[in-house]
């Protein structure tokens, strides 16, 4: 995918330039210097030749096919340039030219009017507005980017050019290699799920890496991101800032849900690693580039210095990155080759004095135990430390074992030339101990991932007839909120149980369904149009029998009747008091990117003071709906605290599997909260006692 | 103060050595060669000369006058080398031989041996097992670590030799300088609060930094680094694991209290900036070091893109760091400097093809703003970006306007130069906004520290006596815990609030509390033996009036009588019902090295589900107090949340304030739990409904 692109036979540079001022010169040049091995013809009608290679005045006359073309003239002509691709047969475009969409609405016209004509051209367009693309394994560097980076497995993408130069020069620097190098620029047609899907079939490509500020397609992408993540580590940085407060707050739900709440829900159901620094990007992408994902936990910390150690086994406690045990044989192989103060139990310390042949047998006895999936060897260049003999040991004793190794060699000249032998022998090694572990944290999580089971939504036996009839009855009825007695009965078809009871059109109805529920029971008017029933007086609870209910039967009817006159009246609902138990709420708010995104937590003060929330995107599969459970801070007081029976949790997974289906099923709801859902102690089940569904346009 | 260690006149090195390979001759060698002025004079009975240097066979027989030996013989040689020093009058010594405490008991005891020599010879050590020490202005590397560090103003101390090589190799590279560097070793006598002392008044060093890996007289620190951090900024890598699990989980807040919480607590009281990981400290010590403290909140960015200056924005945000709003005329100054294109609001974006000359520009404007107090300089290097003509740009501006200055420039290569002419400039320099942005935040929290009036705890008027002669009662008793009635006596006794009522000798003295308290009341066997009262019959609640009471005193008394035999009963405590309101928890628990610390949080599940609970070292100020209750992630349920009235919030920071008086007065309570403390709303107080006193041996 994207062939045109990543590895053209020929590539055409609309708008080179002679003057080596100008964009049009640095990208010409750059395709001609950068070794890239097919034909490049500059295409300029005010030139003839171009740095001694012939110009052509426009892509009409090119003298041969090409797959290819950079197009670097003023953006009122590129709609044209485009036209004249498509005439003789290129499909891929990169445009580098700006003033479009980033320089305002006529920008915003001309950008949608190119769009068109690639469309029907039959062109895919990468940009405007972008650096352009860099193919390491083509040798192109179809960019006005100085520098090809070394050729390597990391697939990068960014949305900012200029921070996309720093990555290359990064890049550069440190030796570490890319595959391709992609500025998105405005993202008018070629976008991050492209390139996401490209790279999941890239046999050059096996880490994808992107700095990414919005999401163009967020089903798309979610879509692609989950196959390619369960190939290959996927590692994003998404800067915030942009889309805050673009979201309206529409509901209970969606005034929870923070403008970053969607993206991490999207991320985490795309399996996407989610950098939190620019120096986080670098340094994962450094690690799963270079090393492979430890086949299982346990890491092993081998230092010639406490300290250090000390921190490295903090930061793995805090990250959840469990220490490996040694066995008997490896505490026995490592006495033998270690001088008797030597820490033998992980962190193996080899002392202060250890030379590199230290490092090396003590290395070979870790590789050698089965428990140790991975290795962290720090070193600091004490007084007869020898940094790159270590390293040189290191990169061959990893190598020969296979085993995922990272490095931490502390310092700064006396260790540069270590680095550049570990990085040159594919270990990654960081400055920090900190920054190792988190690499190694992320690489645990990424792997615990792989290893799961696919969390398939379960099927319900669901009545869609019915929801979708009283979906219709609102919409025609002009409603935003579903009734609230037609909310129960939505909730019933789709399995959620609900309190007994029902809507009564006249007394004797009543009289019935409170009979069924049994005494006491709560009377509500069922009216779409009332809302608010307590405050017209069409609320009763603690019926205690007939007689009663018989008084509040006309009271209610009547109160609601005078105060409401317009108002459209069914009768009133009946139901049973549902008893105490804990109260949670399940809440769904449809983002316009990612689409229905689920929240879960309990109810009352611990969502509204202290906000112990936490959402994922629909459909909810059968473990990520106890993950939901297990995420909020409050779990204890479900799972049964201070001598408290356990909560009927699987009751709330099912419900919330549930409503994941209903939502999913059902686009035009959008926003839904069940405040509270009742639990009863664990056998005894669940009741959503109040049930509130939004709909909207779609 | 510790003059004789950082600029004596002249050194001897005992145990120099001509060998090259030993620390003895590395000692030596760095003396004479890093540019010390004094005499250094080597001692060692098997040597006439080294290196050409006349030998002294012992301390006894040096030339002249010596200020400070470096002792680098054999662990069982040193103790008599520190006598035959006291001899001659050298009265500093630095004790670089290692076998000593860190060896196992039997170096323990050799250092109890060397330092009780230290003390009778009126000598101060540094070390054992340590580094040794440089002192930049004296241009003294008494330490075997190789080269000086750059002459500058942090003074450094560490733990961890290696770490501290490390770091002098990271200054070196870096170009960061030092005025001191010290390695700690094993804190025989020469502790971190010492250091504390003499940086505090040494005017070389302006910034302190440590990496400490425990702190040896806990009181001590904290007062010493109360007094440094209230004029020079004092930074802290501080690594745990070593005493996790030291501390016995003695009591319902000892249980809530990791072995870290003392430390944050004693750090927070102290002032310390407390580094999260050695990357911290590196980029901290460099910002604090180079540049002045914000004199009032408020960052303007400047930057070439876009990309880096969102994420810069979003870290801001994180951190709480202001982003300064630009006056009018900043504005418009900036709009005569910068192209149509650029963004004018901060961020102020100058667009990627800014020179140098537009950079100056637009700071000469930012700096003339008086809303910016700070200015974060962002530069990607791109095709026309020039960014060491930048780098001097901004040096020149900084330093004119005296404007707190931080830089990110990104990428490698391309702006390495440009890094050397920032720091050599004074201008910290970080590859990642996130890093800049993080040392703008710990700037910004030192200066509202330093600009906050001093927490003074209140002075209370108390009745020591009282609580002196219950204390000694229950020690004559051998008793582990104040008895019920008598812990409320103690709270009385300092102005904590108690439920009304009394402890009654008979039924005449129970029907006048209750008739005092007002019915119902509840009714508590009075025992210093039995503390759980319910299990024997010793507790009724809800006595509803005379009649009642009668025929619970008889079967109160029976029933204790009879299950317990031995027990004294002195009679029943008689209390009020205590009528309902949001509980919290104030607790008191001493730790080892910092004293008591107190703990704050709201009642029940919140403390026993949901952690949350915040600490402070005794003693505890009015602000102090007040932090504490908006430290909770539920102080919402405090204020008032859902319709409720807010609690009383000044009752419960008056008994926080009592409570920190309580046991700072009295060392021999070893912990306290006021559990529940029942808070009525706004202006109708509150009541310590249950106080458990533990006592010790102090």
């Amino acid at each position: 995918m994207l062939d045109g692109f990543f590895s053209p036979k020929a590539v055409a540079v609309v708008g080179a330039a002679r003057d080596h001022a100008k964009v049009g010169h640095h990208v010409f040049a750059n395709l001609l210097n950068d070794g890239f091995v097919g034909s490049v013809y500059p295409v300029n009608p005010r030139s003839e030749e171009i740095d001694g290679h012939r110009c052509y005045p426009s892509v009409l006359k090119l003298p041969g096919h090409v797959d290819l073309a950079v197009i670097v003239v003023p953006a009122r002509f590129v709609s044209q340039t485009i036209d004249e691709c498509a005439q003789v047969g290129i499909e891929s475009v990169i445009v580098i030219s700006a003033g479009f969409k980033e320089a305002g609405p006529e920008g915003g016209a001309l950008e949608r009017e190119l769009l068109e004509h690639a469309r029907s051209g039959g062109i895919r367009m990468l940009g405007p507005n972008c650096l352009g693309l860099i193919s390491t394994p083509a040798s192109l560097n179809a960019s006005f980017a100085a520098g090809m980076p070394p050729r390597g497995h990391i697939g990068f993408m960014s949305q900012s050019g200029a921070l996309g130069t720093a990555i290359l020069d990064w890049a550069a620097g440190e030796g570490i290699g890319l595959s391709h190098f992609v500025s998105l620029g405005n993202k008018a047609d070629i976008t991050e799920t492209d390139l996401v899907q490209a790279w999941w079939v890239d046999p050059e490509t096996r880490v994808v890496v992107a700095y990414l500020e919005s999401v163009s397609s967020g089903l798309d992408f979610v879509r692609a991101a989950c196959q390619l993540s369960a190939d290959k580590p996927f590692i994003v940085l998404k800067s915030g800032g942009s889309d805050a407060g673009a979201r309206a707050v529409s509901s209970h739900t969606g005034s929870l849900a923070g403008s970053e709440t969607a993206y991490d829900a999207a991320f985490r159901k795309a399996g996407i690693i989610r950098a939190q620094s620019v120096q986080d990007l670098f340094d994962l992408a450094t690690g799963f580039s270079l090393q492979p994902i430890p086949d299982g936990p346990g890491v092993a910390i081998l230092t010639n210095a406490g300290g250090p150690a000390v921190m490295a086994t903090d930061a793995c406690e805090r990250a959840g990155v469990v220490i490996s045990s040694l066995e008997h044989d490896t505490i026995d192989a490592l006495r033998n080759v270690l001088p008797a103060a030597a820490a033998l139990y992980n962190p193996v310390d080899i002392l202060g004095d250890a030379p590199a042949s230290r490092y090396e047998a003590a290395a070979a006895a870790l590789y050698a135990d089965p428990n140790v999936r991975a290795v962290l060897a720090i070193l600091t260049p004490q007084a007869t430390t020898e940094p790159v003999k270590t390293a040189r040991a290191l990169v061959s004793a990893a190598r020969k074992s296979g085993v995922t190794t990272v490095a931490c060699f502390m310092g700064h000249d006396s260790v540069k030339e270590a680095w550049d032998v570990l990085r040159a022998g594919s270990i990654p090694v960081y400055t920090f101990p900190e920054r190792a572990v988190a690499t190694l944290a992320a690489m645990e999580r990424h792997r615990e991932r792989l290893t799961r089971p696919v969390d398939e939504p379960r099927v319900f036996n669901v009545d869609k007839e019915t929801v979708a009839g009283y979906i219709a009855e609102a919409k025609t009825a002009g409603r935003a909120f579903i009734a609230e007695e037609r909310a129960a009965q939505i909730a019933e078809a789709y399995g959620i149980p609900v309190p007994k009871g029902g809507l009564a059109r006249n007394l004797e109805a009543a009289l019935g369904f409170a009979e069924e529920a049994g005494y006491p029971v709560v009377m509500k008017i069922a009216s779409p149009d009332i809302l608010h029933k307590s405050d017209v007086g069409g609320l009763r609870v603690g019926i205690e029998n007939p007689a009663e209910l018989e008084d509040a039967y006309d009271d209610v009817i009547a109160k609601s009747r005078s105060r409401m006159p317009d108002a459209v009246i069914w009768g009133v609902q009946i139901q049973e008091m549902v008893s105490a138990g804990r109260e949670v709420i399940i809440g769904v708010d449809r983002d316009a990117q990612f689409g229905p995104m689920l929240m879960f937590g309990l109810g009352g003060i611990y969502v509204e003071v202290m906000k112990d929330v936490t959402f994922r995107l629909c459909p909810v599969g059968p473990r990520e709906a106890r993950d939901m459970l297990r995420d909020i801070r409050s779990f204890g007081l479900l799972r049964g605290a201070r001598g408290q029976r356990p909560a009927d949790l699987d009751s709330v997974t099912d419900v919330i599997e549930r409503i994941s289906r209903l939502v999913t099923d059902f686009p035009e709801i959008i926003e839904l909260d069940i405040n509270p859902l009742i639990v009863s102690d664990a056998g005894h089940g669940c009741v959503a006692a109040d049930i509130r569904i939004g709909i909207g346009g779609q």
